[in-house]
């Protein structure tokens, strides 16, 4: 997971790009990155660290200019160096003048950089981020494109989630693949400038005019005549019929108080509890979520049940959140520290615990028996998704089916595993109606129907397997 | 505020005092530090930043020791330098042997100073923990006292508040001012090993046998002979008759899981919030707490008042908490990345708004704003506490009063500067119904009523003032 | 002045190129850098220090490879600043694969830049080496041409002194300019590996099989197939019938124990020593040189002259070379630490004093105070060159006219000035028999006759005067 | 080997102790330190490193004050830390008012410290210099004695070499051993203010009024009552009749420059050259010397035998001086790169080679293999010492016997191992005739004749050996 911005026409270009960085900082917290042009070149700041401990006051005077684009970084591929970590900057004897960032993964990855490297291009990384500046420098230099022609190829021939801002040193462009898997949303400011971002939280800063999410295959241009749109047939560029929005980030990754593919983020999760409320009937005292990403969905439950909704576990906020940190044992270990308690609250409860999803089970498992230890006498475990079998190829940082809980165990093994007393996922249609147009969705996690082809030597192997784990109790 | 941390007997005594710290983060983010012995002298790593950021497993490593306590600092004294930070460490001829960590303000720090500086002792700081520890290590280098003696002295001397943890090379002291200000708790752990601290969610992480609130006047030594308690009678040690906690550490400053004074701190919460409900009868669609800090006042509203609970601002947690940042310009302009509402949220509602206090008002007032701005009709603002009118001299960084809205402007102008629709706070009585004995609390920042004494130059003026703020609407 | 290294064909390219560059320090203490290819890019590390402090062996480990180059810089135009320093490494598309240093001004700096300007050619810096390379990169990369050719053109076009390195990811080229200004030799060494180096001192450490000096206007290119000559005809690429090397390598740059110009530098000093005793008659009881730079000649001078020869001068190695330090105040400020003279020495003696030249001639005036207060009766100051009346614009750091002091004062004022009884300096035919070739060499620092032509905007106006210096008393 | 410098009463104090230590950066360039009093107490910056590095205008701006005491190091004993590095500031409950410099070792350390410890003294380190300001402080703060009579009390007990500054947070405080073994002066500067050094060199900058040695057994106290000297009755407090210089200064350590033990040093050295000549009748082309220790020898040589004298080796002075590095291997290696012989020079010639002294003689070894290889006919080593086969305990980092070459191998052992033609040593006779009282100089390095007493657990055990090497030929 990543997230971007790009800012044209303001004086505080970089400065803007950090302020929307810092607001979508949940989207990735390993590293992060600004590229600024000041009208002759492309300056560029990008380190390990969170957005307000790297751009300084001191850091941002150095990035001066009216076009900046950011990125802040979840690694999903390649190592976590900064060679691997966004924006990128390209340099040619033309000096540094093209920056790119993106969110996504791209699914035909190796066969597109061994065309260009036949060609004699050099790749600093893995990451593909690099694959598509480079993709699109190369038309623009060597093959004397236009950069509006040299996106459009770039459309054509690469596959999977892209989401992306590409600048030179006066010019913002802003495009999304042809399936919008990840969200993308763009808006003029008030003061006559655009921003672009990832989430529209982190447009709201800014005072906008007006804010719209990207089309699917649309590429923006914004220059001193204005932004001007380029659209493509994305229907055509696409296998399937219609776009492909990760469900995952209404589950889980956007903020609440963003507003993705036509929806109100916190509405869906609320709808998501409440589906999951009425399909129940357990018996309970509290409705409890694993903060900060089950409040909504455990709200949503608690309104639709009439159980009362209690914040039973305290979150320690210097921690980060528990998907988002590359090593392991780290997650692991920081459990523990993450989530106390309130004294005395559990003794004698019957406590409905409400969590987003599950993915390899073991944080939940302590959460479990934390609870349990401090005297609850029931736990029935509801989740506000269907279960995770299968990995992600398009930017979400699943681990491989090993690693899935709900891949190598049935349903009663992992009640027996979490230590619940009763558990119940989402079915899919339950999910679907939690949303305005469902087919628009991809569900591949939960169906390992993947939209996008991926390449053979990308994805590793995906084994389908029977298994019903929706509305069980 | 701080937090302050005391491990005897393991092993992993430096590594159990961070932990303890993460958990106490909150008590204070600007500098955090720990000491620890080797058996024969005393090893110290203090530094600004995080304790997730200063305590990596390599300087751990570098604290080996079966004793250590360690601190976390919010400034309410003294610049922002390492020598103000603690804990400190006194070096003699006779090596480093001594560190202590405390929390709590001292009121007759300069009388007390000016003593020991007539017989020649010297202070790197001007920080109330090194007045303890130089006090104390005088009485027992030079005067040839015990450690208990001295400690002794100190509680007859010197007046304030000072929740503490001392420690020579092989012994830990815990000791607590005779009105008990401040909170402090001690735990046996099941491996044998005692830790202190000073909420009692730093103790929850460890698996403890037993656990205590640390009494008024009470001084613990730990040392291989164990636990042994020295009582003191703290009655006569102070003015009057009772101890007087703070009862800001219930409103505002303790984690929710913490039990201090003999509560639960989210029960406190939730029965301020319902104690505002009951003495309330606007018509309203929403209860919004200001999070994170009014989530519970505010779920203990919703419950009594059977308004809906909605957490309609959402918060970046990437910033710290409002009130703790040290310098007045960084909090302002953090205010409006910090949070942002719900998209399209507050829209034709009418709102109960949330908040645990008003300081100065100037967070408050543009979360109004931001409010009004995307479509609340109205705005009743309901506060869980009564009027700040007063400094705090015990520990609490409050401003001076010139800066306390309360005190600057009666109930219609507050009203006004706010931009509410209404405004209630919280009366003296009501608070004190929220705990089980009110007499032993210590309310001075709303009656100026200041239990214990402070000396001339330290208190800033105190102003009285008439003024009636409690159950308005 | 500065110093560079090529390596090609050893596995430790890096390190050798490290110690050639330690043996050529006294040529640049500001900054150094060396790069090299690991086969398929190149990687480049430079940084302001000494060889010995930048090149540890954990850097060296990072630049493993079989072709490097190296440069040290002592700064003649540019700022301070890393990139100003070289080598310079070129990035296109294709990666960073070519890299160069070089030692030398380009007297057509900006009418060549210019022209690279308009095609669209990019500068970080401007520093002569980056016109250098990016001036062969263009032409390797846009206009399809050999690296050959590319310097061949350079040749023709770019003007002034050029003793140059350039490296792409598996070749090492070596040239020279025309009238071969600075220093440059290369050498086969007993593994098999070739170096090339601005002085044959960074040769000697390598137990060479064979060294030579390259010859004005030659290219060398060393690859797989081994070392291929390029030839091209000098004589018809310069204005004037002969190569015009740099007398003042002789006079003072050059380490004593290099070889440069067909000549053995400690020799030509002997004999500019003996020179200047031959045409003395001065009485006196010792020679003292200043040192280390006048200690050959001082020698000369006692062999010749039969007057004992002694070091009354102590130098504090701890201090860099008077010449080579950036900031006049810096090198004002250090005469006092640098020179002290032995206790007792030269109370009542009649002192001959030998420099190697005096360029503002403030620090040889501090140095005869110096010497007159510790009791010498009489100081006779030779110089080791004839006056300094005009300024350098081929690679070494002269100051403007302003400060040459032989271009502010006439003999007499200078006799003054400097406090000295007597002062002799060579007269150009005296130092032109010192050598074998003396219209071999250029001599514009003395007699404003600039062997090759300077453009406008970079020579600062040029005055001409006339004035006797040479053979006085 | 180390150097110190105390300085009073000048409002430069600290940076006059820089440019102080700056000049004595010879004797020691691992480490430097400088404490400083502002008056209320001392403040401290000791570092690795250079003076030059170190000492920026920035540290020194830190230290203000009117008294100040530095050291730069050399480690005899301990470990590279900076905790044994000097000077050291003892901090006591009074602050941190005390502070020491020591050149010299201590060799009854151990049962002093250990009476010391048995008192609960502690110490951070192994380092001699600690050990004695513990020992003053001790008599100061807890036997309340005066810091003369506790000085006093010093001399009686504690034996070894110490030329020492110590300093309270107004007074400079001079003293020195009653052998005198380490050199020691102290003068008053024009501007009333007084400095102490290890080396007269360091005197010279200040423009003096008068400067003397300081005696053995003498104490000096600066305040602002002016300087007041407190002589003892050295020959009591010493075994031996007569003081004991180290004739080490002589022949090596010593700058050239200063003024020790009542004799120049150069001059000195000089007649060292001239006794060796005296001695030899050897016929050769050319007096080399092996720079830059042996050059003044050399010289002596020259002048009294009528060869000419040559620096056909040149010296890279970007290394340290080779008897000064701490690690033997840094050492081995980096001889290849230190020194390189003048080009041609060597053919040919029949060269007589001075060196001062041979420790290992690895090194030596390796010059003679290059000198040879560069053609020269014969070499006829002349040295300036008598064989060195006891290792020193008074302060100079002699390694154990096991590694002296004198003491591991007879006379023709030597000079097949070292590869040379001849080999002449000094005897003790011909040295103690360079200098006006040879009786009262310490030979122990030669003898074996310790003159100071070392306690059993501080000296390696000596073995004594008959072996004749003086005068061979």
């Amino acid at each position: 997971m990543c997230g971007i911005i790009g800012v044209f026409g303001s004086d505080r270009a970089a400065e803007i790009a950090a302020l929307g960085l810092f607001a979508e900082q949940h989207r990735g917290q390993e590293s992060c990155g600004i590229a600024a042009s000041n009208g002759s070149y492309i300056k560029l700041c990008k380190q390990m660290g969170l957005v307000k401990e790297v751009f300084s006051n001191e850091v941002l005077e150095g990035l001066k200019g009216r076009v900046a684009i950011g990125h802040v970084r979840y690694p999903t591929c390649g190592s976590s160096s900064e060679y691997n970590s966004q924006p990128h900057v390209v340099e040619t004897l033309f000096g540094p003048v093209f920056a790119l960032a993106s969110n996504g993964d791209i699914t035909n990855y190796n066969s597109v950089k061994e065309k260009l490297q036949e060609k004699g291009v050099f790749f600093h990384s893995n990451n593909d981020g690099e694959l598509l500046i480079r993709y699109i420098v190369y038309k623009i230099v060597y093959e004397h494109k236009t950069t509006i022609a040299a996106i459009r190829e770039l459309m054509a021939e690469i596959k999977g989630a892209y989401s992306t801002v590409f600048m030179n040193r006066d010019e913002l462009y802003i495009f999304r693949d042809p399936y919008g898997i990840r969200p993308l949303s763009v808006a003029e400011v008030s003061d006559g400038s655009y921003v672009a971002a990832s989430e529209s939280c982190a447009l709201d800063l800014l005072g906008v005019k007006w804010k719209r999410e990207v089309k699917p295959a649309e590429i923006i241009r914004i220059n001193k005549q204005g932004l001007q749109i380029y659209e493509n047939n994305a229907r055509e560029m696409r296998e399937g019929d219609s776009e492909k929005h990760c469900i995952f980030e209404h589950i889980y990754f956007a903020r609440p108080d963003s507003f993705e593919y036509g929806e109100n983020v916190y509405d869906v999760r609320k709808r998501i509890g409440a589906e999951l409320a009425l399909a129940d009937d357990v018996k309970a005292d509290v409705v409890v979520p694993v903060p900060d990403s089950a409040n909504f969905i455990a709200l949503g439950y608690a309104e639709k049940s009439g159980i009362p909704y209690e914040m039973g576990l305290i979150r320690n906020h210097y921690v980060g959140r528990t998907f988002i940190q590359p090593d392991q044992t780290v997650r692991d270990e920081s459990v523990y520290h993450k989530f106390n308690p309130l004294s005395n609250f559990f003794t004698g409860k019957k406590v409905i615990l409400i969590d987003d999803s599950i993915v390899r089970g073991t944080t939940l498992r302590k959460i479990v028996k934390l609870i349990k230890s401090k005297g609850a006498t029931e736990i029935h475990l509801r989740i506000g998704s269907p279960a995770v079998q299968y990995s992600c190829f398009y930017g979400i940082d699943t681990p491989s089916q090993d690693e899935l809980i709900a891949f190598q165990k049935d349903y009663r093994e992992i009640v027996d595993f979490l230590g619940v007393d009763s558990l119940m996922y989402m079915s899919q249609e339950m999910l679907g109606r939690t949303v305005a147009f469902p087919e628009k969705y991809c569900f591949a996690c939960f169906s390992g129907k993947y939209p996008v082809e991926i390449e053979e030597n990308i994805r590793r192997k995906i084994i389908y397997k029977e298994c019903d784990f929706s509305y069980h109790r």
